[in-house]
């Protein structure tokens, strides 16, 4: 397995402990990849269009990401102790997890917002880079989307695009995506998603 | 169950999703509640320190965040098919999440920078004023946490405050909460832990 790898990134830092605590280091390639909010690394895109470490690439090439998935998947290998399979002391765990990893992007933030240098016109750019990115990427996993169950990838999914055409309605997606387009107008008409369509007011 | 929900946010609506396809909707109560980067809303951070939405507080008080973690639990509760419980199917299912949420989070910084009219120091207070909260919270779990076997909560907490002394080091949080403090220092000690201190170079 390869990961996606920075000395100082605290969110890859969650992997390699996860990598210790299960004795699975020996088994994974470390590539050093640089990941900047401002800056969008083309070798970690090739993995994981969001441009963000970690992203573990699986020996087939399948690409898991971000860590509270590659941490599950680890501990899954060797049937670890980091994720207890059920009840309270699951639940405990996945909140303990969110509220490390929602401070972890709150301190991240703080410290670009305290440090920027880049130009706004730069971080805007790098963000409609990654989204294209994604759309892309999203592109050629139109049918795998469309013949796997829905669960709850295609939920958030659901959602991310759903934002996007709230929010960002000049974007202008449908053209680049065409394929996932039509994903998602089947996705419509899933009750589920009619009852939440984001509402003014 | 009471859930903190607004209309509009792309994070809730994933509960809301899975609450309508898993027909738990009636036993749900929506609590309209107001979440914004630069404004810490109190009613929300008795129940979740980051002061974000979606949260779902459970009939004995505790409360369930990210949206990730509702979701697998209401799943859960009713043996749902949102996360397959094992295999591919659960490393696709959660993949797509992460990219799901990964997007949404990029969207919610680029609107958030487009739109900005909030002076940064605002800004700033509020992210110190949510960190403060959520050392407050875990100094009250601080005993729990070290009664619970290490697992994926505490390996993301250590990797939070550990980036918190590494880029923060004039925070000063050890004061405010000196029992969260004896617990990281304990985790210290942890081979995992020592092997993956941030450095520099």
């Amino acid at each position: 397995m390869k990961l996606h790898w920075s000395p100082k990134s605290p969110f890859v830092r969650k992997v390699m402990i996860a990598a210790h605590e299960l004795d699975l280091l020996q088994r994974i390639e470390l590539v050093r990849s640089v990941a900047a909010m401002k800056q969008p690394n083309p070798a970690i895109m090739a993995d994981n269009p969001l441009s963000k470490i970690p992203t573990l690439v699986l020996p087939d090439g399948d690409a898991l990401y971000d860590s509270a998935v590659i941490c599950e998947y680890l501990d899954a290998l060797v049937d670890g102790p980091l994720f207890p399979r059920a009840g309270a002391a699951r639940w405990q765990a996945l909140r303990w997890q969110a509220l490390g990893d929602g401070l972890l992007d709150l301190l991240l933030l703080w410290r670009n917002e305290r440090e920027r240098e880049a130009p706004l016109a730069e971080l805007i750019g790098a963000f409609e880079l990654k989204t294209r990115a994604t759309l892309q990427r999203l592109e050629r996993e139109a049918d795998a989307l469309a013949s796997t169950p829905f669960a709850i990838g295609h939920l958030a999914l659901v959602c991310a695009l759903g934002y996007l055409d709230y929010r960002f309605d000049a974007f202008g997606w449908r053209g680049q995506a065409p394929g996932l387009a039509g994903w998602f107008q089947t996705m419509q008409q899933r009750p589920s998603v009619m009852a939440t369509a984001p509402v003014d007011g």
